[in-house]
C-alpha cells in the first residue's frame, strides 16, 4: 500500500472530516456515515439559491473543498470513482434548500444523472424548487453524444456560485449555469494512470507515450500518443482545443489531476501561454489541483469564452483555499539587472610597504603548498594548498589593481579578488570575512576590532565556530591576542593549529564526514596556514 | 522522460515566465537568463523592507510562487536542488532593497548561507541595510549541529512578511523572524524518493517500507521505517514533534512533497488532528504543496508556537494563490440528517377498478419475461425482461399499500415502489418518470400531458431521445397519439417499437457498445415491453 491511506472503506470520511475539521467552523457534515457524505456550509440560512454538487470521491479537493462562501453549499461525496446513492443527494438537498431553491451541478455521468435526477424529484415532492444542470465539457470524444464531466465543472461552480452568493433567484442562477456549461471545452494527458485505493495500478501506458483525452476514473484515453515533452503536450491538447473555441478570447483553467509536480505544472502553463492558442487566453485559473483523479500524473486544460460579467464572478472573493483564483495573462516583464552587479574596482593606488607585506604573505601560502596538500589528503581532497597557493598567485598578479594606498578599501578589494580567484566555500568565506572586515575598517574600527567583526561574520555565515576543526582554531585565538602583539598572537596560533588535531569530531566542512580514527594526530590545513601566516608576520 | 519538461536546462527559467506571465503583471523578473533567475514585485517602490528568499529550484511554489503583497519581495532561484550564485542574489537585492533594508531569509544550507551571505556582503558596500536569517527547522537529525531548513521556512515568510508589509522596520523584522525560526520545528516523511529531471529515479526504499525525516532535495531519510498507512505515518511523525514542541499550543503546517494526492493529504491531515499531538494544534496551515522536493510522494509537518500576534500576522491577507491560508482547528460539527430522507408513505386507499388497471399492467409485464430476456440476449445482458418482471411482481405484493383512490398521489407511490424494487439505471429512470408524471398530475395537467412532462423528465435525466433505441421509441409516439385514443397510441407504440430492429446505432444505454450487425433486426426489449403495455390496454 504505497499511499496515505488507511482503511479503503474509510478513506472518504476521513479526508471529509480532516477538510471539516480544518475548516474554522465553515463546514459540517451530515449524520449517516459512512452512507451518507455529504459536506455543508456551517454558516448557511437557506435565504439564497443552495449550490448542490458532488459525485464519486478521488476527483479532490472537488468537490468538498468547493463548499464555501461564493462557490458550493453542499458536496455530496461518493465512495472513490462511485456515484452518491439517491438518499445522501437527497440528504444534501434537505439540508441546504430553502424558499429560493437549489441548484444541481451533476458531471455527465450516468450513475450521477440518475442518483442526482431521482434525488431532485423525490425534493421537488416536498415542494422544493430544484433545477439540476449536467456538464459535458470534454471534448476528448467528439463523436460521442454524451460527452464526459471534468475540471470544466469548475467554472460552473465558480460562476452560479457568485451569482447566487450575490442573491440572484434560482432562475437566473441556472440559465447561467447553462449559459457557461454550453461553452467550455476541456480535454486531458496523462504519463501515468492513478493508483485506486485497494486495486493494483493499472500499467498500461508504456515508457515514452502519453494518454492524450483521458477520463477523470481511469478510464483510457481516446488515443495514446508519444510523448516527447511539455511542449509537444500542450501542443497535442491545443490542436484539439483550438478549433473548438474557434478563436474566441477565453479563460483556462490549468488543472493538475493530481500527480505533477507544481514545477511541472508551471513549465505547462508557460508552454500554454506560448501555445498556438495562447493568443486566445486572457486569463488563467491555476495552475492548481481542482479535478484530480487521484494521484495520476497529468494535466488537462479547460476553456471558455467568458464575458465581463463573468469574469467578474470568477474574480469575485471567495475564502476557499482549493479556488486558485483567476488572474490576468500578460506579457513577461523583464527588469534590467541593477548597475553594480559587476562591482566596480577600487581606484589603484600604490604603497610600497603595502606591497610587500601582501607579497610576503602571499609567498608564505605559496612556500607551503605541499605541505598543506598533504595534511588536506588526511581530512579532505588534498587541495587546500593548490587553493590557497593559487589564490596567493593571483593576488600577486593583482596588485597593480588594488587600492594599497586606502587600507580600508584594500580589505574589500582582497575579499572581491579571492571571490572571483579561488573556487570553493573556503574561497567565499575569505571573501566574506576580508569584505566584512573592510566594513569594519570603513566604518572607523580600529583593525584588530575590524578583522574581529569579519571573523564574526564569517562564522555567522559558515556556522563554524572555535573547536569545529577548521581555520577559525587558529585564527580566533591569534586575534585575541593581537592585542598584546604578533609574536603572542603567532603563538596562539600555532597553539590553535595544534590543537586541531586532536579534535576528532569535526562539525563542519568536508572533515565532519570523517570517523575519529582518521581524523586524529592530523592538524586542520585551514589552521596550519593561518598559523604560519602569522609566524611569517611575527618574524 | 515522464515528467513535462523539455529540456533540462530550461526548465526553471520556463517555470518563472509561466508564473510571471499568470501574475496577473503582480511579478516581473530580472534580465539576465539563464544565470540570473530573480522573481520581484512588479508594484514595489522600495518604501518598506525588502524580504529575498531563495535557493535552488525544485520546491515549487517556493520560492517564486510566495513573491507578492504580505510575502516576499523577491526570490533567487538556482538550478534544481542548486544554490543561486552570488550575482544572482546580489542582483535580486539591489533590484528591490530602499532605504528600509532587506532581510534575506535562508534555509540552512553551505551553498545558500555562503551564497546569500556573500551578497549581502556586496550589497553592504553598496551602503544597503542587509540582514540575514538562516532557517533551521529540520528535527530529523537531532545530532547534527547544523540542522536543514525545509517546510518551517514558510513561517517565516509569512510572518516576516506581514510585518515588513505593515511598514515594521528592519530590526523589528528581523528580530520577528529569528524569533519564529527559534520555535519552528519540522519532519518529513515520504513513500518514494523524488524524480531529479534528466536523471533517472533513485529506487531506494523497498515496498512497505517509508522514509522518516528526509530532506527536501533527494537526501535519503534518516531512518527507513515500515509503513502501515496513515495513521501510522503520522503517529511516527508525531511521536518526534511531540517532544519537541513539548505541549505547547502551535501552529501545524501540513506540507505536501509534490506527489501525494490531495485526498491523501486530507486523510493525513484527519489523522494529524486524531494524533498525539492533535490537541496541542490551534490552527493549521494547508493541506498544500508549499516547500516541494519535486515529485515526491511524501508530506512534512511543521509546528510552531505562535503567539495572538503572530496568529495576526499568518492570518493577514495575502493575493497569492500558492499561501493556503490559516484556519482554525475545531471539533467536527455535525448536523442531523434531515427529515424527510424516508419518503413519507402516502395513506392507502382502495379503488377497485385502478387495482384491476395495474395487475393487468403488471401481469402483462410477468407473462412477457422470457420473450423481453430473449431480445434484450441480443443487445445487453439479457435480463430486462426478469428485471420487469420482478418489478411487476413487487408491484402487485405493494398494491395494499398504495393510494389507489388518489391519483396524482399513485404516480409518485409508484416511482418511489420502483426506485427501492428495481435495481439499474432503468429501476431509477421509471422512478423518474413516474414521480415527475405524479408532480405534473398534482400540478393539474390532464393525464396526457402529466405523463408527456415525465416522459420529458426522464429524456432530460437519462439523456436519450427518440431514435436512440430505447423505450422511448415507443413511449413518445404512443403518449403523442393518446389523444387520438387508446388503439391509436398501442398502433404508435407498436410502431415505434417495430422501428427499433431498424437502429443500428444505439446512443444510450449498454447497447450504445455494439455493432450494427450486432443490433440490426432486434426489436429493444424495453421499447417492445412499452408497445405491449399499450396493446394491452387498447385490448
Amino acid at each position: 500500500m504505497a499511499q496515505f491511506m488507511n482503511r479503503k472503506e474509510d478513506i472518504v470520511t476521513e479526508a471529509i472530516d480532516g477538510v471539516v475539521a480544518s475548516s474554522g467552523g465553515a463546514l459540517a457534515r451530515l449524520d449517516g456515515y459512512p452512507h451518507i457524505r455529504v459536506v455543508v456550509r456551517n454558516d448557511w440560512d437557506k435565504s439564497k439559491v443552495a449550490l448542490v454538487s458532488g459525485g464519486g470521491s478521488g476527483h479532490e479537493p472537488a468537490h468538498a473543498g468547493f463548499v464555501g462562501a461564493g462557490m458550493l453549499t453542499a458536496a455530496i461525496c461518493g465512495e472513490v470513482f462511485a456515484s452518491p446513492s439517491v438518499d445522501a443527494v437527497l440528504a444534501g438537498i434537505l439540508a441546504v434548500t430553502g424558499p429560493s431553491g437549489c441548484l444541481l451541478i451533476v458531471k455527465n455521468y450516468t450513475g450521477d444523472r440518475l442518483n442526482f435526477g431521482l434525488a431532485a424529484e423525490r425534493a421537488r415532492a416536498f415542494g422544493l424548487n430544484v433545477e439540476m444542470v449536467v456538464v459535458d465539457d470534454d471534448i476528448a470524444l467528439p463523436s460521442l453524444p454524451q460527452a464526459r464531466g471534468v475540471a470544466g465543472t469548475l467554472f460552473v461552480h465558480k460562476i452560479a456560485g457568485a451569482l447566487a452568493e450575490s442573491g440572484a433567484d434560482l432562475e437566473s442562477v441556472a440559465r447561467a449555469a447553462k449559459k457557461v456549461i454550453s461553452g467550455i471545452k476541456s480535454i486531458g494527458m496523462s504519463l501515468d494512470t492513478c493508483t485506486v485505493p485497494g486495486s493494483p495500478k493499472e500499467d498500461r501506458i508504456p515508457d515514452g507515450m502519453a494518454e492524450l483525452g483521458l477520463g477523470i476514473h481511469g478510464e483510457a484515453g481516446v488515443e495514446q500518443v508519444e510523448f516527447h515533452g511539455a511542449r509537444q503536450a500542450i501542443d497535442a491538447v491545443a490542436a484539439k482545443l483550438g478549433p473548438a473555441i474557434n478563436g474566441k478570447t477565453c479563460v483556462a483553467l490549468l488543472n493538475n489531476l493530481g500527480g505533477a509536480s507544481v514545477l511541472e505544472m508551471s513549465v505547462l502553463l508557460y508552454e500554454l501561454t506560448s501555445s498556438s492558442i495562447g493568443k486566445s487566453i486572457s486569463h488563467m485559473i491555476g495552475p492548481a489541483a481542482m479535478m484530480t483523479s487521484l494521484d495520476m500524473r497529468g494535466f488537462s486544460v479547460s476553456l471558455y469564452p467568458a464575458d465581463a460579467e463573468e469574469i467578474a464572478l470568477l474574480q469575485a472573493p471567495t475564502p476557499l483555499g482549493a479556488w486558485p483564483g483567476l488572474s490576468q495573462i500578460s506579457t513577461v516583464t523583464v527588469v534590467a539587472v541593477p548597475d553594480g552587479l559587476k562591482p566596480i574596482s577600487p581606484m589603484p593606488s600604490e604603497h610600497a610597504e603595502t606591497r610587500a607585506f601582501l607579497t610576503g604573505c602571499c609567498n608564505v601560502l605559496i612556500a607551503a603548498e605541499a605541505d598543506l596538500n598533504a595534511l588536506d589528503a588526511k581530512s579532505g581532497d588534498g587541495d587546500t594548498g593548490s587553493t590557497l597557493s593559487g589564490a596567493a598567485c593571483a593576488l600577486i598578479d593583482a596588485m597593480d589593481r588594488l587600492p594599497l594606498a586606502d587600507h580600508t578599501q584594500l580589505f574589500r578589494a582582497i575579499g572581491l579578488e579571492l571571490s572571483q580567484t579561488m573556487g570553493g566555500s573556503s574561497g567565499v568565506l575569505l571573501a566574506i570575512f576580508f569584505a566584512a572586515t573592510g566594513d569594519g575598517a570603513s566604518s572607523g574600527l580600529p583593525m584588530r576590532e575590524a578583522l574581529t567583526s569579519g571573523l564574526a561574520r564569517m562564522q555567522e555565515i559558515g556556522g563554524a565556530n572555535v573547536g569545529d576543526r577548521t581555520m577559525i582554531d587558529a585564527l580566533a585565538p591569534a586575534l585575541d591576542a593581537l592585542e598584546q602583539g604578533l609574536p603572542q598572537a603567532a603563538a596562539a596560533a600555532r597553539r590553535g593549529a595544534d590543537h586541531t588535531a586532536t579534535i576528532v569530531q569535526a562539525k563542519a566542512g568536508r572533515a565532519s564526514y570523517l570517523s575519529a580514527k582518521q581524523l586524529e594526530g592530523h592538524v586542520d590545513p585551514g589552521a596550519e596556514a593561518v598559523a604560519r601566516l602569522f609566524e611569517h608576520l611575527a618574524g
